[in-house]
């Protein structure tokens, strides 16, 4: 992270790209990394005030309970999934804390920023540099409304991935995603649109739990493209079918929030018994 | 802006219901505020070192920048429409310097965020809180991936208005934008989606300049709304056709970045006489 974008010496780059390791694909490290963890768990971290039983009254607080969830869940969590709208509003100082909340994740796991942009052109690639060079997510998730021109920018980089919106799971997704092309639903096209743009093999979907039906059939659009799949726990989705459909053929990893990071009394001890728990239940599906 | 929600005893809020004056909806106000100013023009704030002519190097540069545009363009500019992703690519600093524009602004203009949000339930309440509460924009723009979900969030309060991207002026729009429902094409249905859930009066369409001679179809299906249009300019749109179509049965907003911002040698005069003829064009056309 820096406040500069550096302008880095030709020679140096001429040094670094003979000594650097071959590059790996954003997928393949996602694949190798649930691998080596046995977890596919990606815990969303959606921090706000109000869920917090204690009398919560200072970002110096959010901050704890941040720090509480990372570590009580370490070496469970595969993936951490900040979602930079609860940070967004504090403004600056939010920003700060999301700037901690990376430097406290560190290398013991995976990020994907949960910003759901999606632009074109020139702010498209504003928000690629903020997102991996400036805050240094893996991977983030994408709005797919304006077409291929805003999936782009975060295609370059190999080593870094995008999750595009395809299937999400709450009630009025139909009011768009259900619209036709040549007897296609709008989902499906945006299925098979991201399969055909993932040269780089750092491209996979957002595909909500709540339509767990749903999600074989995607995966048929989409094969070997990694899922992740939101709307687990507290929204009622089904762990088990989304798991096995999402994890044939492909990856899945699912995300939690509110029900690990507000579970039980909100102790360390219960948080991470919490998270055990869903590795576990995951784990036994496979 | 504040870093608390703050909490008002309901003692002030029985006083300050006898003493306010009634509430004027966003689309209201956003005419009125047109009628006055006899200007539709909106200066988009994008604004990159890589496009500034002398050798910025630090934040303040881009700062100092920010309020000469702001300076340079007073009483021409009827908005201001900051653009989130060239402020985020900073991080912390740079969402200070959001915070300062919005200070720079003041009451002299009215203010869009240009931040393309659009998720549900508890984050999209977080962005809307953000960007009407904390940023205090006096309207957004939104993206509808999501359906009306991604949308209500942003419709709660009648004095700050949303633009939902409708039909977006770059070349893949037609991607996601042409999918079809009942002989309707997506972009179609957004529109007539978002003419159904105005009853606040303060919602309104992003249509791209580029797509101008789709603009006259769209008024059909959202009589009334405002229009917010970009492509103007530096992306090559139609001015002159985007405005009378949108312009006709509702307002045209015209959004124009790069071609003012970065005018001539990018002194204040280059500024303010290019946004002095963008201004007489339209009035010209009405």
């Amino acid at each position: 992270m820096g406040e500069k974008t550096s302008v880095i010496p030709a020679f140096w780059l001429a040094v670094t790209e003979v000594n650097s390791p071959p590059v790996k694909s954003f997928n393949a490290k996602l694949s190798e990394h649930i691998s080596a963890t046995g977890s596919h768990l990606c815990v969303g971290l959606d921090i706000t005030p109000e869920a917090l039983q204690m009398n919560y009254s200072t970002l110096d607080d959010l901050k704890a309970h941040t720090r509480k969830v990372i570590k009580a869940t370490a070496g469970l969590a595969a993936v951490y999934k900040p979602n930079l709208a609860f940070f967004e509003r504090w403004g600056s100082a939010g920003i700060e804390w999301l700037e901690e909340t990376m430097e406290w994740i560190g290398e013991s796991a995976l990020t994907i920023g949960d910003a759901k942009r999606g632009d074109i052109g020139n702010t498209g690639r504003q928000y690629a540099t903020s997102l991996f060079e400036y805050f240094g997510f893996d991977a983030v998730t994408v709005n797919p409304y304006m077409g291929r021109d805003a999936i782009e920018p975060f295609i370059q980089d190999g080593e870094r991935g995008a999750f595009i919106l395809c299937r999400t799971s709450n009630a009025s997704a139909s009011d768009i995603q259900d619209n036709k092309r040549n007897g296609e639903r709008l989902f499906e096209s945006v299925a098979r649109l991201v399969f055909e743009l993932n040269s780089n093999d750092n491209l996979g979907l957002v595909v909500g739990g709540t339509s767990a039906t749903e999600i074989a059939g995607i995966r048929k659009l989409a094969p070997g493209l990694p899922f992740l799949i939101p709307g687990i726990g507290a929204q009622g989705g089904d762990l088990e079918t989304s798991f096995r459909s999402g994890n044939t053929n492909g990856i899945a990893v699912i995300n939690v929030s509110r029900s690990i990071i507000f579970a039980g009394n909100q102790s360390a001890k219960d948080i991470r018994t919490e998270a055990q728990r869903y590795v576990q239940i995951m784990q036994d599906l496979k």
